[in-house]
């Protein structure tokens, strides 16, 4: 008999189920002193250590939201997703993947080390930061705004309004990333940047700046579950191979170091950002019938204390629990 | 429409799929001369290189036979899904946890200098070598039979008889493995053995050396979809968290270097071995109605000409071409 | 009875040892067709490659010209055994070997990777370029022209003229090594470097492009074969223990991946750079009576045609020749 | 005025050095306890990390001992300047500079991982493990004695006695030394070694466990400061390139990963062994003439107790201070 989902029917009504999340939120989030806020972007240290939030949106239409739930956060490396995506879109998958490999990489998210050590063809995958700026380098436009201008749209038809930069974060971000910057020269030395390096790099510190919710999160989630399709309106608003794509490289290597971790506990496709936030896309999947969401959701959490590798402490926690309760795994 | 399920409904039977997949397996047997037998065991050098056959057996009692099916082969790295799950089985998953990591390398299968760069405390995963070795070391037994005697128990449980060593293929691999030797040496040193290295790579090369038939991994791939369970009798044969473990390891880490790749463009759980051979487990999933296996299958494959990473180079192709017309991806 | 030295005797001149030197030139010359002119900074790539030019300097006072001798070239690299003399005067030997390793590095000469794998807490050596930018971010100054005049006074001192800086070399280097660029700002990140990271590497470009002839770079060496002391004025141009740590870095690490072998066959202190330049200090030794240069010698060395090592192909052969005919080797 | 050499002069006796040094050890035997004795080889751990003495024999006839100048101990890693020396002799320089590289590794004695990750086309040179252990096992016999006669034959020759091998070090090496087999059968998988891996290793663990004391270090370390001649009877017992090769690989590679700072701060070719010994061999020199051992001398030092390097921690800074004493630098 699986916790919270005792005596499951279709009577059961999203308050039944959001108590359940309340009481784990309230659970985990003491457990966000074992972690700490991410220290590298100055702007970063300011959240609130002990903040926990979650929002769960189910292709059946359920939406449960928990904890602290309201506070805009930057997306950061949730972007990495983002910008694959807007950039396969635009150039294409094939003309993507020739340019970005999608194998784990064994190797720390901001590692330039293993560039020069594989001599690599391409970087590992999109989701580590010399993929994701090499990405961003395909992004199309003078300016970075113009090249962010397809990710904001896209944004906008997921959630329904357009979301913002952070200027404090972005500008924090652009004055002290030095790592980036080296990743970015060496890149250039190398010959995988397809741009200006300096208009990469200021679109990349912007979509890491882009400020969402829990909710946002949940939402785009939901699409990615659905395979790119909007379930409210049927529209394809991500191409579905695309989508699938999204979903696989998340879950081998969405969370860093971590991710072969989270792909055995949780195995859910996600992605991590180091402000704290985790998107989540459950596939929809063959259960038991009296489990919620089988058809599918999206996950947002915020969580500013962070584990060692990166992701925060309490929201991984969070969502292996309710995996676990709900059978969310694909496997 | 997808090709191969134009009209599928109820009364379509098995000599409609059969029909089409031996279409395709004749189509991807050409492909085999892209690929090369493997040559660092000696006696594995004599594999017909042309030889291509597949076995799919789906939780509703379709079973689908086509190619060179009937050519037993050694399991080779196989096995290491095997060894794993039944370690887990004797210690418990989290006795196993806490000395093999389940991560993505990074790094070649057989890659050493990863335990010294890393200075890791425990091997990347247990589909790896160092980490497949560490995992034998851990199998309870004085002598590599009584080592390997659950492991056939489990064998016969799943198969209905007991496989067979290849005796040939094992004291070749005992002979000419130095680089097995090294890491063994290596991991002793480090402290991660917990048994006689030599019993241990006498009971690794043993297992590498099991003789099976595609049909033989389709069952196993089949138990595996569904959680442990045999479909046919509802016994739980593997443990369900054990089986999910294994799933979400062939997934990260089952194809050597090209296992982000396979997660993309396949996107089942799978894991391969140098003879060529490939077991896959297909999890249940919700997709268009009109699609076979929706309840989940295993498939066995069986190609020995290898691409550059060590996979059935036709077997590969040939599962992604059948996972996109059914749509057996769990993304 | 060694070539050249038959009749070694105080009254052979100058011009007999002159005779010798023009045959292994002219013999070597041949040799500048095995390799290859720089490519990576794209105004080097204009200096001709069949040029090889010699000079050497003695303590005895006997001083030797040959080949393409007069042709001004950049010393690059070679500026790096310069920088690292200039800090140590300014900041004390001590503060500098805090702050640089003196290792022989095993890697090439511009990696990256080192400083991360290893966790270096300093880079492996000042000749090197992550410890030359190092070194080159201590030198006092404000500008990268206030920063180097220490360098110029050092180096007016020891040639009786001032050099030029070759102001197309050096914009062609600033604007296309997007290497140092990506090493600069590691360094940046890991906190080695002393003082900003643009005046640095400005610092560092300009010293790369001090224009210098044959006879300068033998001057210098053999101010550094004496121990620092100009042998005409008996003045200590650089504190002997610091002329001590340069000839000994030289010995160890001065000729990129090639160092160990340049050490065995060769057994000179010296420095090469890419444009094709190397300076040599050979010091006293002991040895059979009839050797010129017992008392010691400084050696410069001009053939742009480089190895795959980036070192003077032509010009090391000579080296090597000559080392071993008047057994210049220190061991 | 240099300390302990105020007054020399051809009447000062080898007493007034004499007192000099045993000062300088009774000063320095006190830095032992900073230091620690060898674990990784069960015997030597029973060494006393008090002990330090050394010995020094100069071409000039002077011999000076102090400390525990007595101690017989074995000589390791020191073995692998003897085991070059004479496959040097046996099958000529230029095959063996074919098989083993002479260039610093800038990574531990001990490891593997860098043949694997630069995919080395021979090992980095032959004093570090897989460079000695190919070495070993090129040298030509059947057996582990056979293959070590003819280093016995040379040490005779320069010692006027036959060595031992103390047997209780050598079964200790073979039963734990699980690493060097690891790198062992590495170099066998990879096509480094020349014969059988079991006699190679054997010879290896034996050469290892030869026994010598500070006066037979400091006698061999005479002979090939002298270029290879015994200067009591002018016999060439060392080739003179093999010995002048030997200097300069001890120089550049011979205290394992602090090569750079000795040959920095020391100046003089020299080989450690874990067991605590040091052999130095100081080549003649031309300065100031009232320092003794202009000439040349060899050096021998035990101090078991090492530093975090694997060098002797007293033995390192003894022969630091002498060097500068007696300005011994090569440099």
């Amino acid at each position: 008999m699986v916790q919270g989902v005792a005596n499951w029917n279709t009577e059961q009504t999203e308050e039944w189920l959001q108590s359940y999340v309340e009481d784990w939120v309230s659970f985990y989030q003491k457990h966000t002193s074992d972690g700490k806020v991410a220290s590298y972007i100055p702007v970063l240290q300011e959240a609130d250590p002990d903040d926990l939030g979650i929002s769960i949106i189910g292709k059946n239409g359920i939406s449960i939201r928990a904890g602290d739930s309201d506070i805009p956060f930057t997306i950061q490396s949730i972007s990495k997703v983002l910008s694959f995506i807007v950039a396969c879109m635009e150039r294409g998958v094939s003309y993507m993947l020739d340019r970005v490999d999608v194998e784990p990489a064994g190797e720390a998210f901001n590692s330039i080390m293993h560039l020069e050590m594989k001599q690599l063809k391409k970087p590992f995958n999109p989701l580590i930061n010399a993929g994701a700026i090499t990405v961003t380098s395909i992004l199309e436009g003078r300016t970075s705004d113009e090249r962010l201008r397809p990710m904001f749209d896209l944004l906008e038809k997921m959630l329904g309004y357009r979301p913002k930069i952070n200027v404090d974060v972005y500008e924090s971000e652009r004055d002290s990333s030095m790592r980036n910057r080296a990743i970015g020269y060496y890149l250039l030395e190398i010959g995988f940047l397809e741009s200006d390096l300096n208009i990469t790099l200021e679109t990349y510190f912007k979509q890491c700046s882009i400020e969402a919710t829990v909710d946002d999160l949940a939402r785009i989630g939901l699409i990615l579950a659905n395979d790119g399709v909007n379930p409210d309106t049927d529209e394809e608003i991500i191409p579905r191979q695309v989508a699938r794509i999204a979903k696989a490289l998340m879950l081998t290597c969405g969370m860093y170091d971590a991710s072969g971790k989270f792909a055995t506990y949780v195995g859910i496709p996600a992605k991590s950002g180091v402000s704290g936030g985790i998107i989540a896309a459950a596939p929809p999947r063959v259960r038991d019938e009296d489990l919620p969401f089988l058809e599918g959701c999206g996950i947002g959490v915020y969580g500013p204390a962070l584990d060692d590798r990166g992701n925060s402490i309490a929201g991984i926690r969070l969502l292996r629990h309710i995996a676990k309760q709900w059978d969310l795994s694909i496997f």
